[in-house]
């Protein structure tokens, strides 16, 4: 099964999915679903309600609740880029901020909290209290992800355990929700639980760290994503991670340039040669082979699981995820 | 009863409720409990959790879910002030940005989620569905309230109603949860909960009315706000909508100067002439008599409840309210 067949098995679903967050984004504020369509609708893939879709039918649910559950776990999500975007911008100051955004940060938090505080409303209209305590551990922690990634920025010393913890809390956690909702939908055994939290944990992890490889070798018009902002912003990924510890002291002082180089012309000229450092000690690769093993595990979680249809879409969900962009 | 004493009569309580709350920030990431900590314990009264307290004791709950449960809106109402930086900080760029805060906007914004995940997390521990759709759906009706706020800043022709709408979202129906979940804990009747949601709306009211009064009368040194900031901000608040309704075209133009105008030292100017244009059209004395209008209706809402210290306490909570500044 191909990822294109996997969204055309849950393509009626996924259309349910749209029915609830165009309903559940009405507002007296009218600025509050303007904003909200304008990011839902900017090509996301809707990645996590798929995954629940797909575990709750590996488990062996094909309710109503479904609809609502997936709506929450994508209104987190979207609410997470929005308070990102305030995050980036004002972090890095070297940034681009989008000048004509009229409302500008003062939105993004509040359509944020607005998405947020609307996942907690629908959870309790579903009245699951183990739904609840997941979803609200998981937003809990995806903050302090946040706020360890932010407490690193900049920092060379950052080892790779560390940026490993970091996307699992700021990343990984979620979409092993989404994975674990569709069990707990279905009234899944307890070992099946734990094996989607573990499956949705990897798959998160080799989701994150394809992302991070991508803002180095992706094609901006395909994943809307400039090559080199993470660096231009101080985010230090697994691919530098790698350069950073094979590269000799002089080549860490052309890194350390061009993560806090004041001056626009020395730093890009940093950046390029960052580039090639990573180039040279491999650090695509080396973080690729790392995606490659948590998929590889991710899918062993799967195997207990009876083969369906829906073992076989998150099987390839899985393997698109370290197909997407090579 | 004065304010003194009701500080009295439950501070056994308050430092139950402090110590939830030194429990319940810890964090891996410890910038988490730290930037919290400088929040909660800069001068905050503890408004939030007193009514919860003297609500629950009117009803005769005096159990220890007050705790948590008390922590959670003070959790909520410190993750508010920590977006609204943000936001005034973002919008007016006239405003005093604090250069020595070292993590700035970012921060803010990811401690505010970690605030109102955990706050969510806390009430599924507590279990009741019934306050949790209460504290997600007051969430949800202030970030609603802060757009609207937004939506109109800087708009002269904002109406009386439109005020109190805005008002009552971002700011009364935090407090009116605060007395309702008293309520709710006592497993008080629907009559009794309903009279404490209005009682806490017009409280919250008269809260908002009389702190956008302090804007323009209060002492720096003793509310830590300096005069003049909203309108700065755009921010119209009762006390100038008064004034605009009832000055000249001429007089208005000024009004729209102290607001629009980009030279620093006209606005300036403008600010000054808007400040006597309030004084002549009797703005802030319109606006404390609204806050009292709301004050003395909050208190009916009171009489049919059987008199004990708890009653007094809410009473002079009240009135304390219209008396704190003039």
């Amino acid at each position: 099964m191909q990822i294109q067949d996997v969204f055309r098995l849950y393509a009626d679903d996924l259309k349910r999915v749209e029915a609830h967050m165009e309903q559940a984004i009405i507002s007296e504020a009218n600025l509050i679903p303007e904003i909200i369509r304008h990011l839902i609708s900017s090509g996301g893939k809707r990645f996590r309600p798929l995954l629940l879709l797909a575990t709750s039918d590996l488990c062996g649910y094909k309710g109503e609740r479904r609809y609502p559950i997936a709506m929450v776990i994508e209104f987190i999500h979207t609410a997470t880029l929005l308070h990102d975007d305030v995050i980036d911008c004002a972090e890095s100051r070297r940034g681009n901020v989008s000048a004509n955004n009229v409302w500008g940060n003062a939105a993004s938090v509040l359509v944020g909290d607005f998405l947020l505080s609307k996942a907690f409303r629908i959870m309790t209209d579903d009245g699951s209290l183990v739904a609840m305590k997941l979803i609200s551990t998981t937003t809990n922690t995806m903050s302090e992800g946040e706020v360890l990634q932010l407490v690193k920025r900049g920092d060379l010393r950052i080892t790779e355990k560390e940026y490993l913890t970091i996307i699992e809390k700021k990343t990984s956690v979620l979409i092993s929700a989404a994975c674990v909702l569709g069990g707990i939908l279905a009234e899944a055994q307890e070992s099946q639980i734990e094996a989607l939290t573990r499956f949705g944990m990897r798959l998160g992890s080799a989701f994150q760290i394809t992302d991070d490889i991508l803002d180095y070798v992706g094609k901006e018009e395909k994943f809307g994503k400039a090559i080199g902002k993470d660096i231009d912003e101080g985010k230090i990924t697994l691919p530098l991670i790698r350069a950073l510890k094979k590269c000799s002291a002089q080549e860490r002082e052309c890194i350390k340039n061009a993560i806090q180089e004041q001056d626009k012309d020395k730093r890009e000229k940093a950046i390029q040669e960052t580039m090639a450092l990573i180039e040279k000690y491999d650090g695509i690769s080396y973080a690729l082979q790392k995606a490659k093993v948590c998929i590889r595990e991710a899918k062993t979680f799967l195997q207990p699981f009876t083969d369906s249809e829906a073992k076989e879409a998150l099987n390839a969900i899985a393997d698109y995820l370290i197909e997407r962009n090579f």
